[in-house]
């Protein structure tokens, strides 16, 4: 059974090899048949790519038909020639594919501050958006192509019956492999044949990348290039999803949502020098918001994520962590948890479980959860442990 | 010459070992002859441990005489009984000194969420505080005893003539042993002979720290006992200082700025696990409080951190990190510089300097400039690299 982007009516790709890094294919186009509406979420940094800065143009009318992406070469800090390679990346798709340059996304990830050779993706990019399929084949290549130092492919599909129509959710991401964090960019595509109203389609993204892209960490470094984007090119032709009232909205929400949090999670996990996959929860805090943000600095938290490492159920480090989190709580209620076992009850340590504990942190999949005791939101995150080949790939990657 | 905090007139101490660590002295305490004006600094960690939330209680009169200090245990997450050995510290140090209980500042730094023993401690206290001196040598081991994985003992000392009268500064600190990180408290313990009035004490004491100790990261972490105290007993007789308007204001300012960051760049450099001291400076910003959060960013982030361990000149890393913190600036109007050699002018890679760079970062102190080309505020910071030791010393340590 196709796992693969083209699982998506309409869908079609390709991915090859044209020298942009030392080993694999590096190009990727993706064309949808008819042009389809898009949302797409951006990095936060203020250093943004030269192609991210020409895609986010292209993308105010909310319409794309073809994605190009190149790995090896991120093209930012790379000024006037780098958005010259950006422009001519998306008029040789458009021209090969013979629709508007305004309706073409360019992503590149990479080495920052080095040019791309403009020919090389002339020359490339003809050839590969003039062999489009939509087989399972071609989907692995381009999942293949937009990788850099990722070890897996990162996929992920889902089916949903909207009344009559089966409607198809499928994506693909890059992630941080921590050899080359230069290369560190997320990229995440992600495409649906559902017919959806363009505000309602915005509105389900956003919270689908809130709940996942944005509730993992490598290494609390974001890039130049990091970009997320889904593609409804409306084939399936259900009668379109147009409001939060319309009943089928919370379908495709969590469908979207299952997708992006399962590409999130194969994100941390081929993190290179990962070691654990820890999941987070901070449960009864008084906003989801300040939930998410006490996750967030504990899972970046070096000595948390050195201690996973170590397996050492050092549970103060995870409280000194929530206690810098610019969350008002009242550490005297709050527990922890590792696992089932509680390591600390209304502030106070609990050491009735630490050989349990120390059982349970060698395993690969760890689960730390934070009850503070005071409200009725939670959150949940993932990171990964500090250890030390991320140190190693990262000192001896050598510019 | 004597270069200890009882270089300052009235101020006697003495750092014994009370068996609270596995090695070395752990118990000190310190006495001013006459009540002394203090200011102080608290972790703003919301999670405060139980001797320092005592000391804020004391300190709310801004007066002390006396500091009790025990390394081993850090008396936090520990509850009522914690708070009964924080107070009975206090007591039995104003007992034996025969001064008030709430003229004693207590602070403990150690491993989180247990108890210490109170019998130790108040044996330890009434033998430590019944032999008080104020000869170097009980300078210097009291600045042993507030050790924990510290390698080297943390001082700094100045003298300024005030008109006809020398006043002393003198301080004492511990930092980051990056062995044992629930012990990495920083605990900065000041002293002066001068004469002060208490609001312009404390102007220039946050300004100092600010400074600082506020622009250090080792990695990003604070602690439940953090504290930095200043305390003035002014018997160098001096005419006090009022305020800012005083010409004697800047001098006493500059000295005791220069203590601070002193004490704070002996506890980068100190650091286990670190092998590059690192000193940042943000240039031309439109404001001071942007460039200290740029240079917080840059010297927090991990990938920093590893190129400079791995001394590899991969500015890429140092852009995206200015990049995401949260500070309005041009990317294509700024430049940086490892060194005197820029790497990225105007937004666009500089390639001439990659060699001579690539010399510069095998020296132990590095030097990274950003300026942004946008106004006339600046600000310095510094950090250390981070290294295949500090993880494996993190992860080695087990509770």
């Amino acid at each position: 059974m196709n796992q693969t982007i083209t699982s998506v009516q309409g869908i079609y790709c390709e991915g090859i090899q044209i020298g942009l890094k030392n080993t694999g294919r590096d190009l990727a186009v993706i064309y949808s048949e008819t042009p389809a509406l898009i949302s797409a979420v951006y990095t936060r940094n203020k250093v943004i790519a030269e192609p991210l800065q020409l895609s986010q143009k292209h993308l105010q009318n909310k319409e794309a038909q073809a994605i190009v992406v190149n790995s090896g070469y991120a093209n930012a800090c790379t000024g006037k020639k780098g958005r010259e390679v950006a422009e001519q990346m998306a008029k040789t798709t458009s021209e090969t594919l013979k629709i508007k340059k305004e309706d073409v996304i360019v992503s590149s990830t990479g080495v920052i501050g080095q040019v791309p050779p403009i020919d090389t993706l002339t020359e490339g990019i003809r050839s590969c958006a003039g062999s489009l399929h939509n087989t399972e084949n071609a989907g692995l290549n381009a999942a293949e192509a937009i990788l850099t130092t990722d070890t897996m492919l990162k996929q992920s599909i889902r089916h949903i019956q909207l009344n009559d129509k089966t409607i198809t959710l499928s994506g693909m991401a890059k992630g941080s492999g921590m050899i080359h964090p230069d290369m560190g960019t997320m990229l995440a595509f992600i495409f649906s044949d559902i017919s959806i109203e363009e505000e309602t389609l915005d509105q389900i993204f956003k919270q689908a990348v809130e709940q996942s892209f944005n509730m993992i960490t490598i290494d609390g470094d974001t890039s130049t290039n990091d970009m997320a984007v889904i593609m409804c090119n409306g084939q399936a032709q259900n009668k379109p999803i147009e409001s939060s009232q319309d009943e089928r909205y919370i379908v495709f929400q969590q469908a979207l949502e299952e997708i992006c949090i399962s590409l999130a999670k194969q994100i941390v996990a081929d993190g290179e020098g990962v070691s654990k996959f820890i999941e987070y929860k901070v449960i009864n805090a008084s906003s989801e918001k300040q939930a998410k943000q006490m996750i967030r600095t504990i899972s970046d938290s070096s000595l948390v994520k050195t201690a996973m490492f170590g397996e050492d159920p050092n549970w103060g480090r995870i409280i000194a962590a929530a206690g810098r989190a610019s969350v008002d709580f009242n550490p005297e209620e709050a527990d922890l948890y590792i696992g089932q076992y509680p390591l600390m009850k209304q502030g106070q340590a609990v050491n009735d479980y630490i050989e349990e504990v120390q059982q349970l942190l060698k395993q690969q999949q760890l689960y730390i959860t934070l009850d503070l005791n005071q409200g009725k939101e939670s959150a949940t995150g993932w990171g990964p442990d500090l250890t030390i080949d991320y140190v190693k790939f990262n000192a001896e990657y050598t510019t």
